[in-house]
């Protein structure tokens, strides 16, 4: 207001006799403040809007995808407009066709199975409720001119209640979350009407008959023109998911590209992606590699072992991250090992998210988890010859030995020899869980087996077919005892 | 078609001649079969929904907040439609009732800065597509009676495409996506309609009107009827994780309650939640001890550093299931170190979630966190001092270390002190795994810090806040040489 005040006093001033001299270096500041911060505010607008653009571009080139469900989007909407926009029973927006224009705009979804489960919402709930709110209305408008308001608000109270409170309910939630909204909305609308009940039935015809034409558009344009299918997705997101779990384990060590290493992450978090991604598919027809009632649950499996086997991978990044100061040729040595177990787990991951991307039964999966075993018993190997080596090279002398027999005194060797232990603990611990992780990919592979046997994947010869439901137990059961295992002379 | 055949072959034989004696048996079969059937069908439908009736009650037992958002629901719906069914301007299903009706039904959310970011992103949304609406319209008509049909086609096509495309971005997805939905809606319904633009005019002064009686009863009621505020859902659910993941920690060796112990898993996903409800928590004005700018994006950093720790807590459950045939005296020294870590590990975050609750600097917090570090401590020194306990009981005469001088024999003592390497290591990784876990511990300490910061809380005692400030860093440092530290007498 100050500013203002002062503002309006130079223009007086400048204007009537001209004696601004004294005035200007003042109102100059401001006015300078003036457009500095325009120019800043529209700097940083412009700055904003081409950012946003930017990004829009990036999403673009990402993903054509999504540019190309907004293009059948517009298509669709154009296409119901300009229907009811040419034909003569238009009757503005009050009429009809706003339900058409209504159904396209909310139901169209990214994905086929998304549109039509909500279609299928749509029209389940419309029908219900009509049904249920004619006759609710029959009933009122025979109660009489007093009770009719309190039959209808009471009725329309309780049900929006109930109907409401059961939109929580998981189960529901999951698959007719939108066919409840629409039961409400339809339910109310017809209660609230005051038309009669036969002038309700040619509404709700009509209405119906609208909505079919919006849904058809809708169910056309999304199956004909590129259809994204929702079990597609599913399907690339868990392979993916695989793949970058392989890279992860397989860049540990290397730590060249530290981009693919971090890959895992995306599967960390994935779990409403996914169970998002399966309740769409189940209401997807046949398509492509996937029938009907393609074992989509199954996937909800494979994907929270993926995840268990994520968490391992998360807590064996801390520790490589943070390293110790064993003694080089031990971590050479250790290091080595490792490397090939996280390499052959890496190349079980491949095997499996190329068997899943094929649905073919892979012929070297076996293959690749038995070599994956035999680097276990080889790492298990490892560190029991572990403690020798490090008091045989740390300790030469036998005095190290008649120290440590004695607990209470410690003297400087048994430390020297103690904190050698200390320096392995990180690459132990490492080792240790790369074990731990092996056992969980293992539970990854049985779950694609399983999917195998239930999706019917195809075999690639049939003699090999039984040897993998075998395997893994097998495998576990060669976990348990290391002392009887082979080391292979080349893994 | 067989069976309903025969069926009728029989009634027509029972009617006729009353021979049915020859063919009763058949039929007497195929009826009971029938019956038998449609009792299966009946007890299962009936079975299924009395199952239904029993987790709704189950889920109203446990949240009651759910029900009672069904009767708000209830409530604001029939009072719109009242409001509207009492008034004389009212006008059928298709007049302007409708759309306050429709706005109640489709805007009213569970928590309240939902039911206000739908509100404002409706209002915004159908005021912007409005405005545009008229003057794409403008443009249309005066561009002559064959232009018009393409001019308003080529603009609905762009417009709708454009804004699909922009609810993919994640900037717009988060906050603006209901928005945009309406956008599209309104835009196609406006340059649908046949009216000129001055009727236009009128109508969407009618249908705002009505908007905003539907949104101001459902913002009415949900701010004043027991509200539910995301902000208060997002801070319970942080406090809650915090102190499942306490109650995990403190119960991982007693294995007294497995279901709270599993608590943690809660914490694994919760990510979509917290990023939702710190999306709605944004709408909503100052509330309870929650200021309008309250730190919600603090909560998502402290939340994702909660699963940080949760991860690890997974990984340390496996290794606590998978346990040895470590010797018991071992096992029973570093598993009760081990237990004072994890206890005073759970009592950091019992801490932090106490803190969190009360919006209170903790007094405790900096005592506990010290103790914590203690612990860590105390650990780490029984790693150092575990292989001479180890040797000096298992081997106890120098013999072992001669030969362990000799790696390539191999003689029977080597591998028995060996072995009990072996042994040790899964506690051994326990143990490392539960000093990560302290370091992960620590960050959730700093996030939760840096929101006492930014949220001012009221700290207890001024002098203790400084302390505060200066803990965590100088427990790293502490942690980074263990040998350099005391071990307290007791913690």
């Amino acid at each position: 207001m100050g500013k203002e005040a002062s503002r309006k006093l130079e223009w007086r001033i400048n204007v009537s006799d001209g004696v601004s001299e004294r005035l200007e270096p003042e109102t100059g500041a401001i006015l300078r403040a003036w457009t500095w911060f325009k120019r800043l505010m529209l700097g940083g607008f412009i700055l904003k809007i081409c950012k946003f653009l930017e990004k829009a571009w990036n999403l673009a080139v990402d993903e054509p995808k999504k540019v190309i469900h907004g293009l059948k989007v517009g298509l669709a909407i154009s296409l119901v407009s300009l229907f009811y926009y040419m034909r003569p029973l238009y009757d503005g927006v009050g009429g009809n066709a706003m339900w058409a224009v209504m159904t396209v705009v909310v139901v169209f979804e990214s994905s086929v199975g998304a549109t039509l489960g909500k279609c299928i919402n749509r029209a389940i709930g419309t029908f219900l409720a009509g049904s249920l709110g004619v006759g609710v209305h029959w009933i009122a408008f025979h109660s009489g001119k007093n009770l009719e308001p309190i039959v209808l608000g009471i009725s329309l109270f309780l049900l929006a209640s109930a109907a409401t409170f059961s939109r929580f309910m998981p189960t529901i939630k999951a698959r007719f979350d939108y066919g409840i909204m629409i039961f409400i909305l339809t339910f109310s609308l017809v209660s609230v009407s005051g038309y009669r009940v036969d002038r309700l039935l040619e509404l709700a015809q009509q209405r119906l008959s609208t909505i079919a034409i919006g849904a058809s558009i809708c169910i056309i344009i999304s199956m004909l023109f590129c259809p994204m299918w929702a079990g597609d997705e599913l399907h690339l997101l868990i392979c993916q998911n695989l793949e970058k779990l392989a890279h992860s384990l397989d860049g540990m060590f290397t730590k060249t590209c530290s981009k693919k290493m971090k890959g895992y992450r995306c599967a960390l978090n994935s779990k409403a992606t996914e169970e998002l991604k399966a309740n769409f598919a189940r209401w997807e027809p046949a398509h492509g590699r996937f029938s009907f009632r393609h074992p989509w649950k199954q996937y909800l499996k494979i994907g929270a072992s993926i995840r268990n086997c994520a968490y391992c991978i998360e807590t064996l990044h801390g520790c490589v991250d943070s390293e110790t100061q064993a003694p080089p040729h031990l971590k050479r040595h250790l290091n080595n090992i490792c490397m090939r177990l996280s390499s052959s787990s890496s190349n079980v991951l491949q095997e499996l998210a190329f068997a899943l991307k094929t649905m073919k039964q892979s012929s070297k999966i076996n293959l690749s988890v038995g070599e994956m075993n035999f680097a276990v018993q080889e790492l298990k190997h490892a560190l029991i010859s572990l403690p020798n080596h490090n008091i045989s090279i740390k300790n030469p002398s036998p005095s190290t030995v008649e120290a440590s027999g004695n607990c209470n005194t410690e003297p400087i060797t048994s430390i020297r020899a103690s904190s050698s232990f200390m320096e392995i603990l990180p690459l132990a611990t490492l080792a240790s869980l790369l074990i731990e992780n092996a056992a969980k990919i293992e539970v990854i592979v049985n779950g694609v087996n399983e999917l195998a046997v239930l999706a019917e994947f195809k075999p690639t010869t049939d003699n090999k077919k039984s040897k993998s439901n075998q395997s893994p137990k097998k495998l576990t059961s060669e976990n348990q005892d290391p002392e009887t295992v082979k080391i292979p002379q080349k893994v």
